[in-house]
């Protein structure tokens, strides 16, 4: 059992609020993070996998066909986008890095499963201070 | 002579565009960094000054004073808000990382010059792979 | 169930030393890393908690707060101090990275599971090439 | 219980290929990583120890030896090799970084676990977007 | 004046050797950098071109358009590549680091001065610890 | 004309003091930074030498002989140091950044040359937010 870990990278823009309150409301919530003008960061994504080293390919699962996968269904849609406005498995939910990590492991995680491995974790790093990390547990 | 650098950081949103054009046109110009719904980066800023170590300080400058001009001068201006709509010294240019070193420069240029040293570089990285420096050579 | 970890750093001096030995004694027994003059680290200090995203407010807790008490209960105690004489939490321990970990957990644990959540891990890296870890496991 | 890691790096040539397939056929499963010429990459490994802190030295173990013991069985053999033609441990198997992981966790178990200490995980990194982990799980 | 900086990477195999010299009198010479099986590196590189802020562009150059040209002219030719045999413009040179400067800036000087700016510095990093600068003096 | 940068290490334990004044003196001009207990530091130096590539080695100068050079002379006298105390080329001066810069510069300067190369730069980061470079000019 090895768990092989792919690197992604999405700049994007996004803002802390809660729907039902005003900007002033969501500025005393979440400071400068609500910033009704937005704010941005360089969002780094790191997707661990596990599964079994296939003995007559030396690899777990092609690691090319893991990034393609990533990039069409998160990449793609996050980067150079507003994660509030245009990116569709976060409607309906505040545009925490907690929930963008919750997000992307629901959009890989049946699709990896297809590739014969098992998506073990999503790590997102906001800024080089804060992270998160997700393992699919309820 | 010695040269010391300071770096800050400030997380932002912008998008490239002409105010002049469309956003069709913008689009096809810059492409998604042209995005309307804005997009954002963790911007890193490396401040550098140059002048002579005082002998009995045993420094070129306070580096308490410098850090404090920069964050009052330009990160508190910068970070967490939308480089478009919110930030002063951007009015008037388009927001890319050039124009952002450019107005930095100008915002520090005298500051600095009355702590009795002079500044050198502005240097701005937008991602790992993309970084912008300034001396104010016209 | 999301882990969220938060980054500080700080500046500090140390020597390993057992006290009842002598400075040859510790010498032979750590090295260099026993200097009587001692040494130093900029130390860096990850601090993972794990908990439930509150869905009200998309977090697991308020980062804001989480990196205030890491501050008021680590960080200022050990800044720019020296670790065998100044540091209350780490008199009568050896002054090695394994045992700043458990003191740091110790430090953290009751004040954490306050905000309503756990902690989960204590990292601290010494250098680029050494760090250690400690998830409270007796 | 407390987990201590240590990171060595090594520079060395390899190449992804079966050895009954043709160059071609090599080429088309594994793309340019089966260059016939070879490639190379600087690897970063992380081997990671867990053990109890030893009260009367202040650490799980003495980090010098566990360093040397790298060097002598891992480090010494791959670094400025060709990894497919030159490390004995790597014979018979494709030289992938899953496999690279799993062989040098079998160098290190047992000369670790004499130290007193257990060999807890093997990472390496082969670019900086791509990692691997072992921990020994069948 | 602004400058720009564009970091590109490649995974190549090389060896440190003099043609007219035997195996045994490279490796007096160069030591493990002359393996004859070849060993290799992750290699960063950093084009630096400079040149004027247009004014109704907002930027010195299209950034898409210098990246483009490193790839096609540089990264396709290297990446995954033995410096030694398959790369055309490092032919009749030794495969060292501050040849491969040289020979990426005589790659690159007149096609990026075609896009109307000037190529300014060609840094590689070959390891962590060592890297090599050209600015196309004599 | 190449430059070529060697990155070393130091962890060493300082003060910034000066010799007359009181402590209370000192920690009103220094702040933490005067600390009569100490801290310390994780420092990264980078040493530039620029000269011509020799056509027959196909290097500027053998790497390692400037490698062994920085160590006997800079890094052995303050890895594991206390710089005020005990690093000769140190005495009489305020143990800063700077001061430290421009000492190693003198430690080196002439025992470069005689290796055909010049010293070109002398940078020396002390925390990820700050560093200093010196270029030997008066």
């Amino acid at each position: 059992m090895v768990y092989l870990t792919r690197r992604e990278r999405f700049s994007a823009a996004h803002r802390l609020m809660q729907p039902g309150l005003s900007d002033a409301e969501n500025s005393e919530m979440y400071g400068p993070c609500s910033n009704p003008n937005w704010h941005g960061h360089n969002y780094e994504l790191w997707v661990t996998i596990k599964g079994e080293v296939k003995p007559e390919y030396g690899y777990v699962v092609d690691l090319k066909q893991v990034s393609n996968l990533i990039r069409e269904k998160v990449i793609d849609k996050l980067d150079h986008k507003n994660i509030n406005l245009e990116v569709d498995f976060m409607q309906d939910r505040i545009a925490s890095t907690e929930n963008l990590a919750i997000a992307i492991w629901e959009q890989l995680e049946s699709a990896i499963s297809k590739l014969g491995v098992t998506l073990h974790k999503v790590r997102i790093q906001e800024t080089e201070n804060n992270s998160v990390e997700y393992f699919g547990e309820q």
